[in-house]
């Protein structure tokens, strides 16, 4: 009998500020897997904005509820199979919720090559990488020359977003908390800007910074700066809406940003929003663009990785405080 | 000499309600047309929301300014060429402005075949219909079965939008103001529901004459009901952002609709805005298109025809109330 370390979201934070007191830590058993069900051992632990909007209520998958497993993706190996295409060994991808093993139906599982390093597979070669793809090129659609704005652009979707845009051809400003961030930005991704909104108006640095206007803005925040956007935005411009990290965190927004839909009316643009899943048909050539600008040194993968399953609360909280540059993830085994 | 009597708008409205006292009516002179010029006669003052959207400041085109001539689009007839390719007797819609008279370069204005009746020119063949036509197809992209919302649905587009839905197979429902409209929606111009926003709360409305939820809300006025269309919004649907005809008469809103970008990611939701000409190189298609439905009495055309010069300031602030129903227009010759 293994016993099976979890965190469960003890208490909803409601419209209050997550902290480690919405968590406790409890231990069961790992269990068997029954017919069509694998066993999996949870390796890395992915964090992620949305498992925030997850606790608010439906999203694209059902709410957390109090007293569950904190839900999240994970990278994790079977260690025991009763489905036909996973055996002990295989790398998966799944909602593992966080925890030191999971029981799960093998059915939406999918064998991922075992490659160096592992974390990849959460960052660069994962959700991130892929969100970051394809929420650029399918529905941002830059063409050489323009403009690319990006939003928490020091994070895991984002860093990854400006410097796909850089090997476009695209002018790139990033927006970011902090100077130091900001500076990273430019200095060791490629921006060609960065904007530190901790410390500058958004819409005016913008207009600066983007002086032929924004052509393309890859929406992570939501609120007042993308507010900030859609008054910098060029004719049939677009905007990729990835998330609204800003407005996870505590009371639903009590209003949307200004200039909708007038600005979008007569700007003539075209705001989408997007997870990574509908796009999976492209997945393959995703990762073959991704896997061939990080071996020619063209695409640099910051990660941020914790250790031990203790520290998930405090890595999703620091999270969405802005601690993090890159991709933040938790090494469980 | 001829007289040519215009209105113009005397004074900017600001952020109050536009009335008849920001017009008055001057006399000029007709003037001849010079090298690569026309004299136009003006016939049918075409009467739009965006007029006043124009007094706000740029957008598609450059703000009007008080003590110009009232800015609209006319059907207009060439009373005199210096340009190769019109002649005296040929139709064109323009820019003319409210007047009776206007001298235009030629070089924009395109021969419009002549029909019966006139005013079909300013309606369903005209801005309107194309209107219409782009951003319900192009921008909405409905497919049979699905349900397609529209606000303003009494108005010279929405009463089109609706029409074209249901030819396209798809379950209907409009938004418009007043038991009356909504009766005439559903009774003579086949809509499957109507929501009356004066009397309705349009979000609960909405679920009930929508159960399966909305494919597709093309989006005449913005504001709160555009927020309401964003919650019964079904996953990967579609807005196609027309108008703001909500905002237009009055202080600029002080915030946008809430749920965006929330719903705008969890949905997958695509938000388009798009002025007709962006799709003239579809017009011909468009046309035959309306034309067969027109003959076939599957399209409805509805128009408000108002008498005189002198009747259009009363014409654009009774439209900017939801006075009218189907396309309004002056007859000024």
């Amino acid at each position: 009998m293994t016993a099976n370390r979890q965190i469960v979201l003890a208490q909803l934070p409601g419209s209050d500020h997550l902290g480690p007191q919405h968590f406790r830590l409890n231990v069961a058993e790992a269990g068997a897997p029954g017919e069509g069900e694998v066993l999996l051992k949870i390796l890395y632990v992915s964090l992620d904005a949305a498992n925030r909007a997850w606790m608010q209520g439906a999203t694209y998958r059902a709410a957390i509820e109090s007293g569950d497993v904190m839900a999240g993706g994970a990278l994790a190996e079977v260690v025991a199979s009763k489905a036909d295409h996973l055996a002990p060994g295989d790398l998966v991808f799944a909602d593992t919720g966080w925890q030191e093993y999971a029981v799960l139906p093998a059915k939406h599982l999918a064998k991922i090559p075992r490659m160096e390093p592992l974390t990849h597979l959460l960052s660069v070669y994962g959700v991130a990488g892929l969100t970051a793809y394809f929420g650029l090129l399918d529905c941002g659609q830059p063409k050489t020359g323009e403009t690319v704005v990006v939003s928490a652009a020091a994070g895991s979707v984002g860093s990854i977003v400006g410097q796909i845009a850089k090997i476009k051809g695209c002018r790139v400003v990033g927006i970011a908390g902090g100077a130091e961030k900001c500076k990273l930005l430019v200095d060791e991704l490629g921006f060609d800007a960065a904007i530190d909104y901790k410390s500058e108006t958004v819409r005016k640095a913008l207009r600066a910074a983007a002086p032929d206007g924004v052509d393309v803005y890859f929406d992570n925040v939501g609120g007042d700066i993308l507010e900030a956007a859609l008054f910098n935005m060029n004719t049939h411009g677009r905007i990729a809406c990835c998330g609204a990290v800003s407005q996870y965190d505590g009371a639903a927004p009590s209003h949307g940003p200004r200039g909708i839909p007038g600005l979008i009316v007569t700007k003539r643009l075209t705001m989408r929003g997007f997870i990574v899943s509908d796009f999976s048909a492209g997945n393959e050539q995703a990762l073959t663009d991704l896997q061939t600008w990080v071996a020619d040194g063209r695409l640099k993968v910051r990660e941020d990785v914790l250790e031990g399953l203790e520290s998930l609360p405090g890595a999703l909280v620091g999270l969405l405080a802005g601690e993090n540059v890159g991709k933040r993830m938790v090494r469980v085994a």
